[in-house]
């Protein structure tokens, strides 16, 4: 039985799951390709760890660059992370005519558009599902499935660790610290967990997404990214009075001639299939015009199905191998002289649905001062409830508005920050609800 | 640009909506595949029907035979349905050495062994992701995403009628026979509605996917059917006080050297992400050893989104027929000399938790002789409930079975029928619920 050669660089945790699929699953997946996928090389500085594995003699070794110049490996599997070397490294395998598989968000976010120019020039594949969604087939329902759609919108919770911070502060009423600390001892969170808890992981992806969806060269730089520190249990139990949840999404939209693209905590309700979506799982919903919503939801990180989405990825380019099919299919999933930039809209410029926090001294006309200054700015209100419970001598008043433009928000809100009888900085959480009127 | 022309079998709901994507959509399907899906010929029986769709001369005409004949045709679209005419026309146009897609299950279930050999020796594709679960890319993520994973179980809701029917009966607590006429008014049901409801449909999908999953040949005389028609609301009021809602599910698990595959009413409990797809929606769980649970979730019929599906596929052969790799992927996933039959389990043999409702009168040791009689058969029960509520005289008692075999549960319920106490035939409802004690 032909086999293609795979060199994997990079053997930490997904690569060792990589690793394990080839070895372990050998037979199952020659019995669905027709062919083995067998793995020659595995680069990684560190030779001695138990990785769990026999790594047959030799495949191991200390030096990811000659296995890149190797002859004999088809494919390069790219689990080394980071934008640095990785980027070097797969550049140098483009050039030597080898295919690429990459589960590396941040390199695609960062430098998608020139990889892909690349793999393209030299007529190999560049593949990288498992950058977004883990196991779930996202890419390739883009990509392939809705190809005949007019994609209008995508709303994902896309990162693990925040959706697991978020349930547990939902569901414990504990604080963001606890949560992130009970997270990094599960291991579901980094000892610097900045790259999850701010956003930016969730921005990589949707960046991906975007330009998957809609056409345009990958734009990280304009995605607008608000984390989930500043989020509070507070602000979750006033979430489910208003039969909301609060999750961080990644949302995109073609609106116009522009683009939405932003990631922030948002309110969502319970009727929304991903409010449902707890501890580490993701899922997206992608809009489609003919399909209307379709969802995905499974494991968006981890060992074993980030590294199925890699071994997925292998057999796909294998099967174009075993018939010379490569580029068979576009990186970004049009034909590169379509691609075409589409300007991602500045917050300010974006309209949507509010939820405010006010620490309100309880004195009367305060509700009043408030509202006049939103209407002020255009921004009317539909629901308003003022607690009785006193937050540092305050009273929090509750308000979810008409769709209102950011812009008008910030400017009310500094307003209603200065004023003496509001005792803190204003909260705002930006709600995703159709039921909503307009 | 290249063009490829499609033959176009059939052209009532479902055809419509392939036309006019073809037409609609065409330059954003030529912008992603680099060529044009022209649409040049479309066969229907009924040329004047208004369609809302402005054929270009010459392409509608009367008689499919011709089409699948026409020398410069790449690809034919199946979309007569049945058994009949249209397994005769697709197996012409493969001797043709013409490239198909269909999306119809009932001939994919009852003969796809068949075609899809045909297929092979002429080596051309067959493809039929909008076969089951109309716009969610299943068939795609079977075949292609989890490709290095051994598939244990798939639970899906793969009927909008049924599910529709259900949700309808759960919210407003109507009969079967009114939901059943208020999905025929709105469109959801058929007049003979013989083939939703009685589970049929939902069986040739789930023989499908056993097939893709498993690497067997499709077996649907084996699938066990059993439809929603005798599904009452008291059931589904009892089983919500257990936690559970009552979905049409088909289950199809790898238990040791055979395979479960039944299509019945089954409680699952709320947490289940299955139990909040209601109305017309589907989705389907694939449970693999290294993804974990997926879900896919969206519209499973319907003129646009099964629409979206079928052009999907033309894309996929599109490119194929582009680099000259048809055949790339094998119609069943596997290669065809891996497909073994496995034996599906007849359902005298599957253990699964029960709920059971009796009609028993109200007399003193009635609870305990039906109990004794399902002790003595070796089912043991974790949950009773005896409701004062009288039906016909009698009163529900309500049980829920720890873990107990078909086969045993007919003989006690057969038993337990003949009992003077009691007064009408026994419910049997199967639970899937894997927090259940076993």
């Amino acid at each position: 039985m032909r086999e293609i050669n795979i060199g994997l660089l990079g053997c930490g945790t997904v690569g060792t799951g990589v690793a394990k699929l080839l070895l372990d699953q050998r037979d199952l997946i020659a019995s669905r390709l027709g062919a083995v996928l067998n793995l020659k090389r595995v680069a990684d500085l560190d030779l001695t760890r138990d990785r769990g594995i026999r790594f047959p003699k030799g495949v191991l070794v200390p030096d990811a660059r000659p296995v890149v110049d190797e002859p004999g490996i088809d494919i390069i599997v790219e689990m080394i992370g980071g934008q640095g070397i990785a980027k070097e490294l797969i550049l140098r395998a483009i050039a030597n005519g080898r295919h690429v598989v990459t589960a590396n968000k941040a390199l695609i976010a960062g430098h998608g558009n020139e990889l892909f120019r690349a793999a393209a020039e030299k007529h190999v594949d560049l593949y990288f599902e498992a950058s977004v969604g883990g196991c779930m087939p996202i890419i390739k329902a883009l990509r392939e499935s809705m190809v005949a759609n007019r994609i209008s919108s995508m709303t994902g919770i896309l990162n693990g660790t925040c959706n697991y911070i978020l349930s547990k502060i939902t569901d414990e009423g504990s604080s963001f610290a606890d949560a992130l600390a009970v997270a990094q001892k599960q291991g579901y969170a980094e000892a610097d967990p900045t790259l999850d808890v701010e956003g930016y992981d969730t921005a990589h992806k949707i960046a991906i997404l975007s330009a998957l969806a809609f056409g345009m060269p990958i734009n990280l730089k304009d995605v607008y990214i608000e984390g989930i520190s500043h989020v509070t249990p507070l602000d979750i139990e006033f979430a489910g009075q208003f039969g909301y949840r609060i999750k961080l999404l990644a949302i995109s939209k073609h609106q116009g001639s522009a683009v939405e693209a932003r990631v922030h905590p948002t309110m969502i309700p319970f009727s929304n299939m991903l409010s449902n979506v707890n501890g580490t799982l993701n899922a997206i919903t992608v809009t489609g015009d003919a399909t209307g919503d379709i969802m995905l939801y499974g494991r968006g990180a981890g060992m074993m199905p980030t590294a199925s989405a890699v071994v997925g990825d292998l057999v796909d380019l294998a099967r174009n191998m075993l018939k010379g099919a490569a580029g068979r299919l576009p990186g970004l999933g049009f034909q590169e002289e379509n691609i075409r930039p589409i300007a991602i809209m500045p917050i300010d410029h974006v309209s949507t649905h509010y939820y405010f926090r006010f620490s309100a001294l309880d004195r009367p006309g305060v509700l009043s001062t408030i509202s006049g200054i939103l209407g002020g700015h255009g921004i009317s209100i539909q629901s308003v409830q003022q607690k009785g419970r006193k937050t540092d001598g305050a009273v929090p008043v509750v308000m979810l508005s008409h769709r209102a433009r950011e812009a008008d928000v910030k400017q009310a809100l500094g307003k209603i920050s200065a004023l003496d009888v509001v005792a803190a900085k204003p909260v705002l959480i930006r709600i995703e609800d159709e039921n909503l009127e307009d």
